[in-house]
């Protein structure tokens, strides 16, 4: 695999898209996946990818399925790493998995470029899914090679995976405590292309904690936390515990604040964001020895919300002062203003 | 729902994509599926769809997985109403499912486009996807919103399914005949926009035919019928039987050959090709009861390749004169010569 960081999407030597058939780049494609697809009836090269059963026996588990885009220009850039890029299309679409504490099983891959598109880049790109489809022990089974009529570029993965017990977003309750894996903000610094999903915690969490709610942080905090609260709660947060990556912290070494705006409303955090009832912290020196890597802080919780916060549409509120956290409300595609 | 021919998808009044934050979007989605949804955990709203098991007894039938873009300039201008290129979308996917013998259950929609598309159009675009996925008796069940940073628009649609023995490409054996639904060529005319998936057709033929092996055809006979002949063997066609398109008839008027060289290359024509073995005709009355709208037609068997077609790379042959066929080799994505 190539990751030299000189290989740029549309330009430079070497042949492109429109010098090759659609079926040996299909070929190509195969070939570099490699371990990280089946054989057909299961793989690719008929008109559907046909679903290998899990081998689980026991209750069957709920099926889950996501689908997230990747486009040069708004997720990476035209000198990001190919490998990294292919990297991040998996991991941002298996963090969707590990939020309702599932694991993936299997993938489909859409590729959008126009013709100019290297083929040595895209071979790069396409190591990169493999390396990461394995890592995540997921196969990519089918897909789709489509035209653009100009010269971008966009890969679409739909990932499908199963959950004993999918946790959902819209069923935590007033008193639940507010938990975060990770660190958050600054993740265009890096962490947005070499993050991992949290699998391993999110199935972890599901089967050892009582979680009423959990969902994954990609737009910010600010944007992402009020989608966990119910109607008539709101979230008292901590500020002072609120875990700023040190990214952040370095992006804004002469702005004081700044760096806790990061950390809300930076978004590409892909950590884990969820809700425990009250009186059931014991499991948190489990989490510490299974996970010793991965911080986790309680950042706040759920209340009824008063007569006082229907005077602000924020669902957020500093929980020492009592007033509304009035950021930004973390990052809004298509927004121009 | 408008599906006014004026609504253009970049120009024109009324208020675009980036003049909306995207949960407004999303919202505005979710309310125009209206009933081609699925109420949460099933459908739209958190991080993954939860997926609603099958409800039929017995033997589990097989998961079907398939994806494929529909892209403005591509596979739609943009004088196309808009709701046609969105059931088109949904019809080109679900042809995939019907190739396999399958039904569709479920679909994940995803929308890339630049910040200017207008919203009218957008939501005229989904109407259509709405009604298409109402008649396949399909639940689009959740999806991705994301930026182009151009004025592009693309839509991806991964569409699941289940079949109680998915048919193959790669199962024909020599003897075998081979069959067509409908009629081929011209569909650049009105057909690619208008045709229903042939989901009842393949159910049918799986259920009551012995069929040795079954695809779609979305590139033209010519590219797609090499994917069903297995190695060591060659197609015999008879030209006399080819069922040319009316369209391509129409647009062939003046030039006597080109109506055939349509039937084999346009693409597009979203028929059944299939596979029986030989000495299988009894169940054909039975179709043209269940079927009296639909043609089927026998175009030629499959035969063992001798040295004679080793001198071509040809799959095909024309059955009276034993000659290789050599039409340009059906549509190709991306290539410029």
């Amino acid at each position: 695999m190539n990751t030299s960081q000189q290989l740029s999407p549309f330009n430079g030597p070497g042949p492109c898209l429109r010098d090759r058939g659609e079926s040996k780049i299909i070929a190509q494609i195969r070939e570099t996946l490699s371990d990280a697809t089946l054989p057909s009836p299961f793989g690719m090269g008929d008109d559907c990818a046909v679903l290998p059963l899990s081998a689980e026996l026991g209750p069957l588990p709920s099926g889950l399925a996501t689908v997230d885009a990747l486009t040069l220009g708004e997720h990476f850039s035209a000198d990001c790493p190919p490998a990294l890029a292919g990297r991040k299309l998996v991991h941002r679409n298996v963090s969707d998995i590990a939020a309702m504490g599932g694991r993936p099983e299997w993938a489909l891959l859409t590729l959008l470029s126009g013709g100019g598109l290297r083929l040595s880049w895209l071979d790069a790109f396409i190591g990169g899914i493999r390396d990461a489809a394995i890592e995540c022990n997921m196969r990519v089974v089918g897909g789709d090679v489509s035209a653009l009529p100009s010269d971008l570029f966009s890969s679409v993965l739909t990932v499908h995976g199963s959950a004993q017990t999918p946790i959902l977003r819209s069923t935590a309750r007033v008193g639940d405590t507010i938990w975060v894996t990770g660190s958050l903000g600054g993740s265009l610094w890096g962490h947005h292309l070499t993050f991992s999903a949290r699998v391993e915690e999110g199935v972890w969490l599901a089967q050892n904690v009582p979680i009423s709610a959990m969902m994954d942080i990609s737009d910010g905090l600010a944007k992402d936390l009020p989608a966990l609260i119910p109607k008539g709660l709101r979230a008292e947060l901590e500020l002072a515990k609120i875990p700023v990556s040190k990214a952040a912290l370095q992006k804004a070494a002469n702005e004081p604040g700044l760096a806790l705006h990061a950390a809300f409303c930076d978004g590409e955090d892909y950590e884990l964001l969820f809700c425990t009832p009250p009186h059931t912290h014991n499991w948190l020196a489990l989490w510490q020895q299974t996970f010793p890597q991965t911080a986790l802080t309680a950042i706040g919780q759920l209340v009824s919300a008063d007569n006082k916060s229907a005077a602000t549409t924020s669902l957020l509120f500093n929980a020492s002062t009592g007033t509304p956290l009035t950021f930004a409300n973390g990052y809004e595609h298509f927004r121009s203003n």
